[in-house]
């Protein structure tokens, strides 16, 4: 996990990066949590800082209004009221957040997509998220928005983790491109990156396991684009420290398969891996000045 | 084009109808809105009753927030300000609002997705068009989100009129199915409904072709789902008359692909082809209102 001092500028006065006890199961993570709290609050302290309020994200199923986490597979909790636990714990006012929602929020208010109103924000990882930012508002519905991962995009495809086939995680998530270059190959590879680096020096199954994924995704994008209005596409996660490599072909896939529809610019994300820590400062701040305002 | 006068229950106290002049072109379409305007008040005044705003609807992209006509293929205008044009020549507000988004309105509000707060509510006629509810609000993406009958559920399928391939509009609109009938029998048939009449009677052709498109709208149904976290979906416009003939096979067409997602329950739509016009009637409430605070 990741934690950080930030001010109203979202700039870091200091910063934590511990394990997560995932195997001691969702107990200890939530104490864990609870801990990180606390050893930021101290070095707040240290310098002087004055803590106003913390922001806590996490990943799975969200309910942002009611503080709590509804479901995680990876770490093992339901419906947890996590916000009032931390709350308790920590004497302070907690927002909670989903991880991938507040990726999007740190791009919208101070990152890529600075100004926009109609936003997708991918997180393109070991899974594939997204969050959907609709006339300058992040969708929840209750934490159920944003599966962009689980969009059939080779319908009867390859068996997801979901109990679906074809998902595009099963096709454009680092770990699928990752495995389908070994499957293809016989070779192992250290993550996607490996694979990106591969497509660099020209090797040739790289390309294809890429410009698979790149086409799954642009495909997947064009839908999403459809539905939403989408002005701003910004690609987020491991995958997307490919740069132009991941950016050229899904623009390129995308302006193929749109016809009439307001054509989404697509960037990559400015915050990248800090994007969920920056959106824990948003939430922080809009508590602290929702409390001020009550008070 | 329709219009009444509605009280605040959004009970209709007079009723107009009267043809669109689309041939006569853009500018005397506006004149004949600016009438009906006119003859709404005249109705409202030959009951006592004060009209305190009024709604206008229309079909293609509006930009709700700036209450321009952005365009519509049918009508022929482009980025037109209607609500000031109509508030100049009725001396009174006017809110501009979108068809299938004002019936989504009327149906959250006061019909069949009353009390849901993420709704997914779809217009099956000649074309298939959408509006999306996301945490109790209506997303407009400056009037470009929605297009669900564009999503590609076959692709490199028929040709659409956007240009695109396999859109649900070729397969799954109230025109396309009757077409399909045609194409497929030889026979010449009046509408989608009288497919619906075939397949209750046990045409076989006429069911391949029901089925078709039901399974095709499940389809895109189940991607905006996964999007979206859609917890309600209200079929309306023509197709959807056909009530449990179409309802029962979407039911299970989505029933049959989705896998973690919350279940979206289907219903059809309470105010059928009056949704626009109830909708243009919360628009004109919520105008007043807003009014009403300013002053």
């Amino acid at each position: 996990m990741k934690g950080a001092v930030l001010d109203r500028g979202l700039r870091a006065a200091s910063v934590l990066r511990r394990p997560t006890p995932r195997a001691a199961g969702p107990d200890a993570v939530v104490e864990e949590i609870a801990a990180a709290l606390d050893a930021l609050h101290g070095l707040a302290r240290d310098r002087g800082l004055p803590v106003r309020a913390a922001g806590v994200v996490v990943p799975g199923i969200v309910d942002e209004a009611a503080g709590r986490a509804v479901r995680a597979v990876n770490i093992g909790w339901r419906d947890l009221p996590l916000a009032a636990l931390l709350e308790e714990r920590t004497r302070g006012p907690v927002a909670l957040g989903h991880d991938v929602r507040a990726g999007s929020l740190a791009e919208t208010v101070a990152g890529a997509g600075r100004g926009a109103r109609d936003v997708l924000f991918v997180a393109l990882g070991t899974g594939v998220a997204s969050a959907v930012v609709g006339d300058g508002r992040v969708v929840s519905a209750g934490g159920h928005a944003g599966e962009l991962g689980h969009v059939v995009v080779e319908p009867g495809g390859a068996r997801c983790a979901c109990g679906g086939r074809g998902c595009l995680e099963t096709v454009a998530s680092a770990a699928a491109v990752a495995a389908a270059y070994t499957a293809r190959s016989g070779r192992a590879v250290d993550g996607a990156a490996a694979v990106a680096a591969l497509v660099a020096r020209g090797d040739r199954v790289a390309r294809e396991v890429w410009e698979r994924a790149a086409d799954a995704l642009a495909g997947a994008l064009a839908t999403a684009t459809t539905l939403l209005g989408t002005e701003l596409i910004v690609l987020g996660g491991g995958l997307a420290r490919a740069g132009g490599l991941l950016l050229d072909p899904v623009r390129e896939g995308l302006a193929r398969r749109l016809t009439f529809q307001r054509p989404p610019a697509v960037t990559g994300a400015a915050f990248g891996d800090r994007a969920g820590c920056v959106g824990a400062g948003v939430l922080a701040w809009r508590r602290a000045d929702a409390g001020a305002v009550a008070a």
